[in-house]
């Protein structure tokens, strides 16, 4: 009598969440100190202390003020306009990215943002929307609410980018949007400008040969973190028909706060009519507006992030480490995860004995590829370096 | 191309949001002081101070704690289990209500929990969900995005009760769920105990005629707002199969942070699939967690609420003036709003005519009820006595 597809969706928590709570469990039993939990993208990195001087400042403002019930208030439903208008304008200046106020949406967060981006696009259940494994899980959960099929593109496991014919082939007259996200969770690999290139290439000669939009969704929670200076190419630049999620968890070590953004490009075909069916789904779904006051505080932060030094030390250290004791792994360009080969070839037996050794990591069956497991980084450094002798020993109970 | 459904809740904001952003454009035109917009329910009393204080004293803890991104971070899903442990014990001690934290969903505002209620028991296209007009509008909304069908019962027009008969006859074997919502909007009616015993006798009798649970959610924003300390019978007192959504946007004066729960009645049959598909739902539609800070700040608020002696001041003054003028009025016994009978049969032109008046009063069609305007009178005093005049003129108008 209950619906079956939400049950089995509460029933099965994604891997991620079920290693996080088999971890809190674990720590009860060894101790916070002997458990290496590598499982959830929990930001480590303090927020920049501006984060909370701002929420501090806001709040004794609206005490001073005769009604301080504006700060905690409705705002619009696409949010605050004066906040749409400098992302707006902090994205143009930083990106030369043409971005509009009016075609910006506040989300609470991103997974709000793709859950509501697909529920407005998808209007057959013939739709198919691409995914690039490995993926993050929830893709699939949201395209599925949104009544549309999702449909896997394999990547060239050297670069973990997208294998572009295996792209190319699968781009169909049902294709109505691909989702990519780079800096990528869980490889940590950033799409350089030339696969940008790639990618919307192909997307550009299919719509012209189906005739229709195909919708390139950027999710992009990691935009901010990136190693080495490199610069992420801003996606509306290279292409019209596009969506940008954007969330504020990550860059500053926010999650639990759920406020980010969905941005159309204003060169999207029936651009007006798109960010109205944005509206109306983040409507039906439930969201009346984001949080207000972390909507208030975005104008103070914006361009500034968490200490990502932090995230690239972390980084280099596990990578080196795990090259010493002959892990395969692979280098990440920015995020907080990282990707090495199992030991094995079934991942999540590989998983399974990782938390014999109280190291959590992430099975790579969950994010649509097999034989890896993910490592979420975000950790102390000395939480880093403990897990070491960890790692060895699990590498030598295979050999 | 796009999804036409949503597409049409984006292009046809709801008369309450439409008449909120004609008022923006009256107020830049006229002068804030000039424009009565009854429009909203933004509660007008600020929030109790003990709100900022405790979201202070949250941000300073954290910032003084080594990793200060714990106040900031992910919760589990169904929300932070201290919090809703105390919301627990809240409810047992003040309504005697047998509730279990592990039956309790902290949800982004009551919106959000009615979404995802209704997405998790709504099984088949067939389904029915009945609800007692003058109603919320969303609640259609959210219906139609569950895929079931709206069944409106009418109310008794002289105490805006829900017409026992007619509801007793609409019920069907394919109805799901009802929604009740006391204190109301658009009303300000509170149901007594005689009307839920009513309504719960009815829906028993019914669900051993077919054979299966209907649902009975209680959505309750207003619960704390009731004037001369009457008492809200707590549902699941009343009825096994029941489900509260909470919000405290309207008692803490905080609409726009979108801080609520659902709880699940431990006596509801299937009570741990129920509650999973409430997870799986949330999950499906985008939702990770509720606001952290917010959620950490509800067991220090519990049971304060905003002074609502000026909602009540306002109710009387109200009513006392529009009844002097020669409107008939329903006296409110909680909430915000007050039902006033238009002065010609169309109340979408009688709202037209007050917006002649600077007057934004909401037309009754959209709540499901013809030939009345909704109240929203959580302003502050001075302009209810500055609205009574522009009240006079449009009751001149019509004679």
């Amino acid at each position: 009598m209950i619906n079956q597809e939400v049950l089995y969706r509460g029933k099965e928590p994604s891997a991620i969440r079920k290693l996080f709570e088999q971890g809190k469990k674990l720590k009860e039993k060894y101790g916070e100190d002997q458990v290496f939990d590598f499982s959830i993208g929990n930001p480590s990195v303090p927020s920049p202390a501006i984060l909370n001087e701002s929420l501090i400042a806001l709040i004794n403002d609206s005490s001073d003020h005769p009604n301080n019930s504006i700060l905690h208030g409705y705002t619009s439903a696409a949010g605050d306009m004066n906040v749409r208008q400098s992302i707006s304008s902090y994205l143009n200046e930083t990106y030369d990215a043409k971005t509009d106020a009016n075609y910006i949406y506040m989300s609470v967060g991103a997974a709000a943002g793709l859950s509501i981006s697909l529920r407005a696009i998808v209007s057959s259940p013939d739709d198919e929307v691409i995914v690039f494994a490995p993926f993050f899980p929830e893709y699939e959960v949201f395209i599925d609410n949104a009544k549309a099929k999702t449909i896997v593109c394999y990547p060239d496991y050297n670069t973990f980018y997208p294998d572009t014919a295996d792209f190319e082939s699968k781009i169909a007259k049902n294709t109505k949007a691909i989702i990519i996200n780079s800096p990528n969770n869980p490889t940590g690999i950033m799409y350089k400008e030339d696969i940008i290139v790639e990618i919307t290439k192909i997307l550009k000669n299919k719509e012209k040969e189906y005739g229709h939009p195909i919708y390139l969704i950027s999710d992009e929670p990691y935009r901010e973190l990136i190693f080495d200076n490199e610069r992420y190419p801003f996606i509306t630049n290279y292409y019209d028909n596009s969506i940008i999620t954007y969330s504020f968890s990550k860059s500053l070590s926010i999650p639990g706060e759920r406020i980010g953004y969905i941005l159309v490009n204003p060169k999207c075909e029936d651009k007006d009519d798109l960010f109205a069916a944005i509206c109306g789904a983040g409507r039906s779904l439930g969201y009346v507006c984001a949080p207000s006051i972390f909507q208030y505080m975005i104008p103070k932060v914006l361009g500034v992030a968490s200490d990502i030094n932090v995230y690239k030390e972390n980084a280099n250290l596990l990578y080196d480490e795990l090259k010493k004791i002959g892990y395969h792994v692979v280098r990440p360009d920015g995020a907080f995860y990282m990707m090495m080969k199992a030991l094995e070839d079934d991942d999540q037996s590989f998983s399974d004995r990782a938390l014999e050794y109280n190291l959590l990591l992430v099975p790579s069956a969950s994010f649509g590829v097999k034989g890896y497991v993910r490592i979420a980084f975000c950790q102390s450094k000395n939480k880093i370096i403990d897990s070491i002798p960890q790692f060895k020993k699990l590498y030598s109970s295979y050999t």
